[in-house]
């Protein structure tokens, strides 16, 4: 697990922080935050080292630019609302109870295994949750890390604990209070990992603050056939991290060697490809799943989903020459450059086999619709891993391991795997679902949305908008839509295809549009939509079947109820 | 149309006719059935010479050996049921009527096209077709080929004609009666094309006589992993060939042009590959669906899928060093030796990226299950497609063009495709829907079978068996069985998948299995079951919203009802 602790400690340096810096002209240095791992046997708790744990570099560039920091901070109205919000949704859970004994964290600290029961603090409470490790959805691997001390440091950084269901849960656990002296304190010096984060359009609604993750508003998302990037959902699972791009290297591993390291430039020399490719999270419409069943997870609307050319050297070619065989290893492993508060990347992988066909594709990215991509969008290289889901679509990635396993990610062991409707939190095991990679066929109207009034015209229609997608690059054939449920389907006209996609390799989304037949003096229409991909694979009808405790993989038909006038 | 007239008068040499003749050791030689076509400007008529038309070597060796043949006939009771019952059936059209004029063939030939009227005779009827040219599911192309003339000879060939429904329809369009001395009359000569087909095993269940077309019972089809030859669903077009083995060829064409030439020896010269794969009908589980709305088509039950080893060359070894590029063309078309009456091959085509990528798969096979492909399953070569709909996997194939366009086969213009439920057959455009190629994901329950009496064991379940496949190379991942609508899953134990399937090429099928519970009180029970793919593509859950008006594509949950005991 702590292959990687050589990031333990690691500065980064900031390339282009967000446009509030730029248009000022400031040059800017900031350094991340980092966390330092103290697990003596007396005290098994973490100690998060934040500013206080600063190299020299990186404390000598804090301190330079200190003032420009607080100032920013200050004026950025957006990071400030989001915290104070955040900060609102936690007074209800880890405030002294009287009702409770008092421990010490040397009591709390005996308590980080199995056998004793495992507990932990959380500002001034303590917690018993033992039965609730193995349930946890974040993994249970994460979790045992605050084993025995305090979760207040990581919670910092899975800012989307703060959450007032999340609370309830943790304070259903609660057993007694920590000894005030002992209580977890955020130092005058302490560096927000979220405070430097860029500065978003605010075009986007908001689902989760830290890390940061945000969709388009339905309407807009169809409004052009490659997504500006404002427009582009964003899907952060840890802090957005600071890239020092004059020493960016990306590093090729054969397990724990290093068998080359490239620069940006060293990348940009290989013969650069351009994909047009649909990259959708795998909860994307989780709202709809949630409606059927409720279920964990960031509540998507149809929104986390956007399209976009890419541009960059394919990952074959940077392959070949190499040495490594295909046939000698099972995965390819990415990593970004995005920390969790013990040093360990954000991290996935992908079947080898796709990472040396050619035919599938798979790029590292450095360009989005022909720009330079932007930081919350995986500057300087994303890996662009066509069809597949999101999350091995790795950003900021700066290290790939061909190995004979996946990812130890928790992302790609414990967290974007679909199960049986039938599975809960209490009967899950992990493991005997594989990662999701390629992606089902799904499609969504984007307007009308949900409740609008619509004014029918005069030939009795009302405009209809949407896209549809499928993994594995299959073509969308066909988009059906009807408003009587499934009496009458009306064939949508399909407006905006890739017309430079190779046959087998349609990996941008569709987008679709139909003047629909409906009946004004109904008063109200539902809507449904699905699309028919090229394997003629097409869409569950509802989500009661294909419910899964994640929240992963909503592809039923689109419903949307509006009004007629 | 006629690229292929050199195949009109082509005659084939037996090389195995069938266990009968095998076990005999009768050394046996039989020519095809051939068709001329006699289109001169004032009789537009297609004539039919049979064994009239018989070249010299074929006519030889009919005669030399027609007593054998008789005696064939006479023994062979399946071939002579089948022959009774399509007479039979025959007897409600196409008789003298009193009510209605008479017209000459010669009257009846200036009506072949639609300024005229299109006419053609059926025995001693004639009928009016103009408004139903369109309507063929068959084809446009097929059904004019007639036009003006007697649809004898080719219901003769295209025997599945001889059905109760269609006969209705046809004498729905009667105007009148054809002169008694035009009426077509079988010679003594005609050689049926089916008189001489491979006898099968007395297991499978026949849907089709001519084209026969059968499926086993699906307890069986779940005996074993790879389905014996005796077990594997027939789906033939055409009568099956026969072939001269010593003067086998397989051609390759560019567009028109002969590029090369392989025997079979030469095909066995490339190294030998083997690839475990399903295949599927198109029309697999179509009963289900026409259960749902009627449909046409052949009334497959769930056992039109078999899985086997195949083993032979692979085409991308084949065409490597043809000189052909695969950026030059866009479709590889595979042409059998079996023909149509007027002397058109069975045809099909691949998208050519799929010929070329090593990764696909793709076969020239000679071997199935480790054995010699028998004369049904499309023996010397059958073109192995994995993951593709068992009607690109062409039988008996002597040819491959590469090509600009897609096979200009019915089979690949207007047959096997898919359309929405709102399409009928006065709406159809087959040009606006993709020919099927890889197909969706699919499941079905083999055990029990629809009204079965099942006794429930001590435990309060009962045995449930069956298979699940995906195209593509999709691996099933999971099975989920439901006794109550889906408020409760259960999870099937795979307990059969290829061990050797790489890496996002398992074409093979996946058995499953299980021991449901069941509340026994209820007395009976509907078991459900979907099957979940790699790409987490899943089943749609009923056959409404996936109608379509040629029975295609039928995977939504199977559903069988039993009572329990």
């Amino acid at each position: 697990m702590f292959r990687n602790s050589h990031t333990l400690v690691k500065f980064y340096w900031k390339h282009q922080l967000n446009n509030h810096f730029r248009s000022s002209s400031s040059i800017f240095t900031r350094c991340g935050s980092s966390f330092h791992q103290d697990r003596n046997s007396e005290n098994k708790r973490y100690s998060v080292y934040s500013a206080l744990s600063l190299s020299f570099v990186g404390a000598l560039s804090y301190y330079l630019y200190k003032d420009e920091i607080k100032n920013y901070l200050i004026e950025n109205h957006q990071v400030q609302a989001l915290r104070k919000e955040a900060v609102q949704e936690e007074i209800s859970c880890g405030i002294r109870r009287k009702d409770l004994p008092t421990y010490s964290s040397e009591e709390v600290s005996q308590h980080d295994n199995p056998n004793n029961g495992i507990w932990v603090s959380y500002k001034e409470g303590v917690y018993n949750i033992t039965d609730f490790v193995t349930k946890h959805p974040g993994g249970q691997n994460k979790i045992m890390m605050a084993a025995g001390g305090s979760i207040d440091p990581f919670w910092m950084v899975f800012a989307n604990h703060n959450k007032s269901e999340i609370l309830e849960l943790l304070e259903s656990m609660r057993i007694g209070n920590l000894r005030s002296e002992d209580v977890y304190k955020k130092t005058a010096d302490t560096f927000d990992p979220y405070a430097l984060e860029p500065v978003r359009s605010k075009i986007l609604k908001v689902n989760g603050k830290q890390p940061f993750c945000a969709e388009p508003p339905p309407p807009l998302l169809v409004k052009n056939f490659k997504t500006p990037k404002d427009v582009f959902y964003v899907r952060n699972h840890l802090p957005v991290p600071i890239i020092d791009i004059e020493n960016y290297e990306l590093e090729l591993a054969v397990e724990d060697d290093t068998i080359k390291t490239l620069t940006l430039e060293d990348i940009k020399k290989y013969p650069k490809y351009t994909v047009t490719s649909a990259i959708m999270c795998g909860g994307n419409r989780r709202s709809e799943m949630a409606d059927a069943k409720p279920l964990r997870g960031l509540s998507w609307s149809v929104g986390a989903i956007g399209n976009a050319s890419w541009s960059g050297a394919r990952l074959c070619d940077v392959l070949n020459g190499l040495g490594v065989k295909e046939e000698d290893y099972n995965h390819v492993q990415f990593e970004g450059m995005d920390l969790d508060p013990s040093g360990i990347p954000y991290g996935a992988s992908i079947p080898i086999s796709k990472a040396f066909d050619p035919r599938a594709d798979v790029l590292l990215a450095y360009e989005m619709n022909e720009e330079e991509i932007s930081l919350d969008h995986g500057y300087p290289i994303r890996v662009i891993v066509p069809g597949v889901v999101g999350a091995r679509n790795v950003k900021w990635c700066n290290k790939i391991i061909f190995s004979k396993d996946e990812s130890p990610s928790q992302f790609q062991q414990n967290d974007y795997k679909g199960f049986s409707p039938s599975i809960d939190w209490d009967n899950v095991d992990f493991k005997t679902a594989p990662a999701i990679q390629e992606l089902p066929v799904t499609s969504a109207i984007c307007i009308p949305q949900r409740g609008e009034r619509i004014t029918v015209d005069k030939n009795g229609t009302i405009p209809v908008k949407g896209y549809a997608w499928s993994g594995s690059g299959k073509k969308i054939i066909r988009v059906d839509v009807t408003v009587d449920q499934g009496e009458t389907w009306h064939i949508a006209k399909l407006v905006a295809q890739d017309p430079d996609a190779k046959e087998g390799r349609h990996y941008a989304w569709t987008l679709w549009s139909l003047d629909l037949p409906v009946d004004k003096t109904k008063g109200s229409v539902e809507i449904w939509v699905k699309a028919v991909d090229s394997a003629y694979n097409t869409q569950p009808e509802s989500f009661k079947n294909i419910w899964n405790l994640r929240g992963f993989l909503c592809n039923a038909y689109h419903r949307v109820k509006v009004d007629l006038v």
